[in-house]
Formats: C-alpha cells, structure tokens, sequence
C-alpha cells in the first residue's frame, strides 16, 4: 500500500479542519464546521457539514481529548458552526465511490465514536447535549442521537431525518435504527414512518414522537442550550480544579513488515495473512501512589496501552484488511501487569484512573467487533495476567505450551487473573468476558475468582477452562502453524459472520444490536444492486436519474 | 408463475415421501428417510439424508400434527431410517442452484419449523429428543439443537458437525451457530473450532463440550433412546386418554387475483404490489363448552385461522416475493372474536385450546420476521378486537379511519382490547407486541389493561397510542393510497433492512438473534462473490476444483 493511502489515525486540535473545540468553565463547545475540499480521498465535496472518515477522526480526537485533557469539562454541546445546518450525514458521493470494505469500515468506526460519546456521558460525568441548528439528516441526526438531550431549532424549517431508506436504497449505518427505538423508545410505527420520510420531522411532532428532547426558538438556542449544559454540569461527580493529561503523540515507527509503538510491536506476515501483534508489561512496576500515576501522564503504562492497542486496532482495520488473523502475544514481567492493574484498582475513585479504565475498556472492545480472526499465543516468557489476560478471553482461541521449549531455561507460561478479570472491561453485551465463556455457569466465574493470584500453568488454565488448546513442545509449532494456515484458507466473508455469531452470547445491547444485526444488514444492503448496482441508488444519486429496483423481497 | 412452480406448504402423512412416523403409546418416532429423486425442484439429487424444501414441508406437517392429532405423545424421538447417517443437512447442489431469494425463505422457513420443535418441548408437554445414529453434518447437525436431548452413538465414525465454513464459505443457515453458543453454551473457543472442522466432533469430546448430551453404543441407541423418551414423557402434563383433533385439508381456493380461505381473503393488487389479507370474525359466537370446542376440532375458528394465517404466510412468502406490502383487514363481528377469545382464556389449562393458542402465537409470530411491509386498516365494519387486534400492533404502520365515509351506515370503527393482548402471544424477544410498542413506559401497559373491554373510536385509539394515522373521510383514500405508493416505491431491500431492525426493540432471545443477526449474516455472505461467485465455493463443491476467495476482510 503506498504511503499516501495508509489512513492515519493520529491528529491534534491544531490540526483539525472540520472542528471547533471552545472550553468555557465547565462547559465545551465542539462546533462542526466541515471544510469542503479538506476531504481523505478525491473525487467529492463535503458540503452541507457531510463528512467523510477524517471528519470523524478529529470527532473521535476531540473526544477522547475531552475526556482526558479536560477534567473540568462536565457537559459538552454538540452543534454546528454552519447557518441552518447542522449536519448532512455521511458523503453521499463517497460512499457511492467507497470499496464495500471502506464503506464497512467507516461505519464501524462512526459506531464506535458515537458508542464513546454514550460512554463519556454515562460513565465519565461529561455529558453530551446537541444542538441542532438547522437540518440534520441521515447521519447528522445519527450523531445527535448519541447526545443525552437533543435540543432542535423551532424555525418551521429545521428538522431531523433518517433519509437513507427513501433516498439511497441502503440503512442509517451509524446506529440511527436501533437508537430510535431502543434507545429513545420512538414508538415502532413512528419510527417507521419516520424512515421512510425524505424530509424528516420538525417542531412539535418531533418532541411529540420523542425523536428530540426539546424545540428551541432560534434566538434562544445559544442560551437555553448554554443553560441546559449547566445543569448537566452541576450533576458531574467530575473533580474542580483537577488539571488534565496531555495525550502526547504516540512513538510509532511503521516499517515495511512493522510498527513498533513502546509497548505494543506489530510484525506482519504477508504469506499467512498474520499480524502478530506483542504487548509488553512495562519495564517496572508502575507507580502505585496517584499523584504519581497523574505526573506520569499519558507515560502511564495502562493509558499508554491503551492508546496504542486503540491506535494499533484502527491501522491494522483499515490498512490491512488482508492480514485475516490477528495472534496476540505478550512479553515481560507479569508481575508489573498485576501492578499497574493494583494501582487502577487502588485508585478507581480518582478521575484519571477511571478515563484509563474506561479507555482500556474501548480499546478491548474494539478487539470483539474486529472483523479478524484472534489467536492468542501463551509461550514461556509471557505475562498474561489481569488485564493482558483479556487477550486471552477476546480470542477466538487459544493455544498454551504445556511446559517449556527444549534448550529455553524459562520458566513454563503461567496465566495469572486478577480482579481486571472480573467487572472493569465487560465486552458490548455488558458482560464480562468471562461470564460470555462461562454462560449459564456463574459458578464458574466464583471458581475462578477464588483463584485470584495463583500461578496457573497450562494444566490448571485447561482444567479452568481459560485457554481452547495445549500442546506441548513437540506438537507445539505444527499446531499453531497448522491453525493459522488452515485459518488463512478460509473464505473471509464467512469467518466474519461465524465470529459475529459466535463471540457474542448472552445477552444482548444497543451495542451489540448496533454491532450484530444493524451493521449485517447493511452490509448486506451494501452488496445488493439495488443500492449500489450501476441503477441502483447511491450510484444514481445526483444524476438527475431515478434509480431502478428489482422489487422482489427476499 | 406458473401452477407447477407454486410450492405448496400442505401435505399429509399419507404423501410423505422422506418421513417415516410411527407412534408407539406415548412416544412417536420421526424417522428421516429421504427419497433422493423425491425433490422439489429438478438439478439436484437428495442423497445422504440432505433435504430440500419439500423434505422440511413434510417435517412441518409432522411436527403439526403431533402437537394437534396427538395428545397422547408425549415424546418424539427424531432419527434416521438410514444406516451409518443421520442427516447431511441442506442439499447443497440445491443451494448452488437457488436464487438468492429461495434459499433466505428456505432459511427462515426451516428456522420457523426448528423453533416450532422447541416450543412443543418448551410449552406442550411434548418433548424431543434426538437419536443421532451417524454423520450429523450442517443442518443435520441444527436439526439435532433443536431438540431437548441430544445422544450420539458412539460408534467410532458417528460425529456431529458443523461444516459450513471450511466447505462451502457460508454460515450454518439454520441457527447453528447461535445454539451452539446461546442454547448449548458451548464455549466460544471450542465453538470457534467446531465450526471449522469439516469432519466435525465425536465421542467423548462432543459430551465434554456439550455438542451432545450423551454418548451411546450403537447396540443400545435404540434402547436407550426409548428409555430417555420414556423418562420425559413421563413429565409431560398433556392428557391421557384423550383424542386429537383431525387436522382437515384447508378449504383454499387460488384465482388469478387472490386466495379464499374459509376465514381469510387474499386479493392480490399486483399494480401496486400488495397483498390485501382480510380476516373474518367468525359466523357466530364460539363454543365456550370444552366438549364443544372439541368437537368442533379444527373447524374451531381460532385454530382454523391460526392455519389458514399460517398457509396464507407462507404462501405468500414464497409464490408472491413481489408483492411487497400486505394490507390486513378484518371484517364481522368483533363480540365472536371477543367470545373466541374468552372461550381460549376460559379454557387454558385444556391441551387443545393451549395448542390453538400457541399455533396462534406462531402464526403471528411469523408475521414479525416476514420481509414484506405490513399496514393495517381499520375501517367501519372491521372487528379488530382481542387476538385480531394483533394485527395493528404487528403492523408497521396502521391507518384507522375517523368517523364514517359518506353514504355508510354502518358505525365507526373501534378496537377493543382483551386478555388476549397482554400475554399469549409474545413475539420473538418474549415481550407482547405492546410491550415492544412501548417499551421503556410499562406504565402504559397497565393504562391499556384498564381500557379492556372498552370500545375505543379512532380518537380514543389515538390517544393510547395503538394506531398510526387516523385520517377522516377527506383524507382517507389519498392517505392510504400514497402510502402504498410511496412504499412500492423504496428499494426492497432497504425495507427488509429496516423492518427487521425497527420490529424488535428491547430484549433479543435465541428467536430474535437467529432471525436478526445471523440471518443477516448469512443473507450478506450469500450475496458474496466468496461463497456464490462463479469461482466460489458454493460453485465449485463436488466439481474438485477449489474454491477462489478474494482475501481480504471486510
């Protein structure tokens, strides 16, 4: 892949072409002010505040800089720096000129940005409120759903949409469906009308209907919404006066068969289609006392892997969508792990650790929905414990050396759970991953809890249930070279849907709603000639030419 | 279409070709026993125990009429009459040569029939049991998960598998990989591995993993298998001593433009693509007696409308896929609808009523995941009251007229709500479609309770929120007509999206997951080039060419 298309995931403030980020006191605007011809890829404007993927890399940029740059921030207004526009959605012409994996990729990504602001207002005392200004269809409305409150102007013309349906033949991709009604509990046939309306809903009937929490005169926007901010504010438990972390620009060095970030090394293998991806326990033992772990900053090792993996999982995502199996690895001492994981436990209370634990939360969570098949691989010399066991319990499986390789004086691998394991990082169905692998047994999960702290070597991880296979050093390198090429010979589509079935038992949430049923029926959408056949809607769109259906329902 | 490609849902025992069933007391056996050249369609042959349409029509009826004909059944052992296999599931020839639009309706059917095994077991006393006595493959497998009881024989050969993936680069079509996580509770690992194995599990690991739930000599399957049939069915509360019900052939007359049932009219509106189904309340009042009720047998009008509901859908599903709405009307008296339903609600603890009301459950359900548009009208002369009332909740959108149209006498249409709308009939998230409907305001449900009984205008049923649009006489035909219109209108496939993402707010069961999100799954990976592409595996199996894949994720 040359240089110029790799998609970069990095940016800061002083960089952004398509946002406004103004703090005052307690409250943050972040105005949408999208630059037309500032787009990713050639070939469409960004008119109407639409946007494209580097649009919402700076909307994910700028919210994950709130969260840890900002403590004082405790609500955030979302709206638009545009006159009677809030937001024309996802691109119309670059979705028409998008790959199909793109487009899948964009969404996904819109996803999870969206599924972090819910995060922020629901966990991290920043609570999130829309004003829309002017009109906000198809994605911009997407976006407003994610707000806690959703403020729309009452000026006869400004209204929500969700114009997908009736204009290009394919689904709100970004949650809109499900948000409407799991989340906002607009009435089924409401919702449906609703769908299927080209030019959305406005004033009284859009409260009426519950698609937005209140309609605003114009003139009163700025300071009704200021006002309602305040009082989102006035209930954060987030601290005054605390001062914030700077997230200082990753070290990432890409390679032709690499990147090395500090703690996480990437290694790719383009004959077998594997990335191998190795995390390592920080050298020491992190601080443990909080004024420390603030003055360590974004160095601090869990925040640091957390932004790593994040930064690792989007490039690999985007960038490398034919290395199908991802193998996780870890280096080091596990005794550090368990430290750093102490020193979130100890200190969960404060702000920081939270927005570390939360963001280690995302980054693992982006592993689960990751369209790639997970290996991970448990050798002499590896510290999965606590929350590096997670890679353990995110794979789709994994292998463990019964005891040591011949002429390796290491000791034999040991798994080690601590109480990461157990409630901080539940996947998107709100369970942990533990209780997902062990459903229907809770007690199970007491079983494993008492084993708190022990070393576990590949027998006790077998008999425990932790790990899928463990050979010893003779089968060792057949089986895991078998697995990984037996796994590249497989029809990627297909070990796409079984993982999404698979991986996700249980119960199930917005999230998982969103990531499971709404996503597979768009990207289905997404193949039918009906949206983007040569007569099909996203291709004609624009044209003058109406587009032609095959009209049979399947 | 013609009259030789119209498939039909109706059979009878007598004609079955591929099912042997015997009953012995209170245990039937359902033996598959394929007829290869017995296929519903040329191109294909049905060997090893594969099944096509016709095969899972025929098992249907089986099911049907063991629940209805056969109080006395309290165990049904499902097995084969062949030797060394039990089922090699989907034929697959018949799936490389089938539209895409035949093989999701052959999905969704055959995922209606597998639920149907799990609601006799789970609600009728009438508990299955699977004797396994060979290769399991594919959908012989998800045969199999539907059942209670799984057992195995162990043979040294006999496994269970699930050999989509690595074979044929589709998904289980059938709810595979979903039980195996969410019903079986498999771990996601051993799973992840199962489901690449083209050979599949034997023996003990299949009990270890719980593939299975027993292992079994060949010599004792048979033996042993009674044994456990026995042991359920001796916990089964249906009747001793009583008889079934005759499940007479259907009065059902087809024309160019419709189909007459004894209590449901279909008119076929192919200009605007619509299907007009009218229900009838019946003549007069039912028996509320339980001698009466059985003697009526399946001329009892709840059941002969949950049959002719259930024929009419399927009908339609499958000859019709062009018409992409359907119109419910209802037309009689609403006081017999309401007696039919007291006569059901007086009568529960009766087996046969308990069977009228979970077929009736069935049927609606059906209507949930069909892919069409669903609108009901409600106007003078309609009699939407209690079970027929489920008719605007299911719908996604329902128009109710104010008033009276000039010139008519008669009065203006009400709805009236019963017992029957708070409970017997769950959707597949097990919430009553008012549940659904206003999901997050329990508090509503309890106001509507209050109103059972009542007779509620357009204005009043506005009000409560349980229809859609109530335009008056002005606007009435122009209402209705543009809103056929316009949905004739939408790309097919959008709807499908949309709908099945709109219908089903709040929890998500085993039913909803399968028909949500792994339907959805397998609909997109039936679309891909991976799987249906002339170099793709669902192509080339048994040509001894190997499949070509692009590699890349998506």
């Amino acid at each position: 892949m040359a240089d110029q298309d790799v998609i970069n995931f990095q940016t800061h403030p002083d960089q952004y072409k398509h946002w406004k980020l103004e703090i005052d006191d307690d409250v943050a605007t972040l105005a949408m002010d999208v630059t037309e011809d500032a787009t990713l890829k050639p070939g469409y404007e960004l008119k109407l505040n639409s946007y494209d993927l580097g649009v919402d890399i700076e909307l994910y940029d700028a919210i994950q800089r709130l969260r840890l740059e900002h403590p004082e921030v405790r609500a955030v207004i979302l709206t638009s720096a545009k006159e009677k526009v809030f937001c024309a959605g996802a691109n119309i012409r670059m979705l028409g000129s998008s790959t199909h994996a793109h487009k899948v990729n964009f969404c996904k990504f819109t996803n999870e940005t969206r599924n972090g602001i819910e995060d922020a207002s629901a966990q991290s005392g920043q609570t999130y409120i829309c004003l829309i200004n002017g009109t906000a269809a198809g994605g911009g409305y997407e976006l407003a759903l994610a707000a806690d409150h959703i403020m729309l102007v009452d000026d006869g013309a400004s209204a929500v949409s969700l114009p997908e349906v009736p204009l290009l033949a394919v689904l709100p991709g970004t949650g809109g469906l499900t948000r409407v009604v799991d989340k906002r509990h607009v009435r089924r046939d409401h919702a449906d009308y609703f769908c299927t309306l080209t030019e959305g809903i406005k004033g009284k009937r859009a409260v009426d209907w519950n698609l937005v929490d209140e309609i605003v005169p114009s003139s009163k926007l700025a300071e009704i919404g200021k006002e309602r901010a305040k009082e989102f504010a006035a209930k954060s438990d987030r601290p005054a006066g605390s001062s914030g972390v700077e997230l200082k620009p990753l070290n990432r060095e890409f390679s032709e068969n690499g990147i090395d970030y500090d703690h996480v090394k990437i290694t790719l293998d383009r004959k077998v289609r594997v990335a191998r991806i190795t995390v390592s326990a920080p050298d020491q033992a992190p601080p443990q006392a909080i004024e420390d772990i603030h003055a360590q900053g974004s160095d601090f090792w869990p925040l640091a892997l957390a932004r790593e993996l994040d930064d690792a999982i989007l490039h690999l995502r985007t960038n490398e969508p034919d290395l199908g199996t991802w193998v996780f690895a870890t280096a080091g001492d596990a005794a550090h792990v368990l430290a750093a994981d102490a020193a979130l436990a100890a200190n969960a209370q404060d702000w920081l650790v939270r927005e570390t634990t939360l963001y280690l939360k995302r980054s693992l969570k982006r592993i689960d929905v990751t369209s790639r098949s997970l290996v991970t691989i448990i050798e002499p010399g590896s510290c999965f414990a606590g929350t590096l066991l997670e890679l353990v319990f995110a794979a789709d499986r994994s292998f463990m050396l019964l005891g040591t390789f011949e002429g390796d004086n290491r000791p034999a691998a040991t798994l080690r759970l601590s109480e990461a394991n157990f409630g901080p990082y539940p996947m998107g169905n709100d369970l942990t991953r533990l209780e997902t692998r062990f459903l229907g047994n809770p007690e199970r999960i007491v079983g494993l809890r008492s084993k708190i702290g022990e070393d576990l070597d590949a027998e006790a991880a077998d008999r425990l249930g932790l790990v899928t296979f463990i050979p010893d050093d003779i089968d060792w390198e057949d089986e895991v070279r078998i697995t990984l090429e037996a796994r590249a010979s497989l029809s990627p589509d297909s070990l796409t849907g079984m993982e999404a079935s698979l991986r996700f038992a249980g119960p199930e949430t917005l999230e998982t709603k969103i990531f499971g049923r709404l996503s597979a029926w768009q990207n289905w959408i997404f193949q039918r000639p009906n949206a983007v056949g040569k007569e099909g809607a996203l291709s004609q769109f624009g044209t003058g030419h109406k587009a032609e259906f095959d009209m049979n329902r399947v």
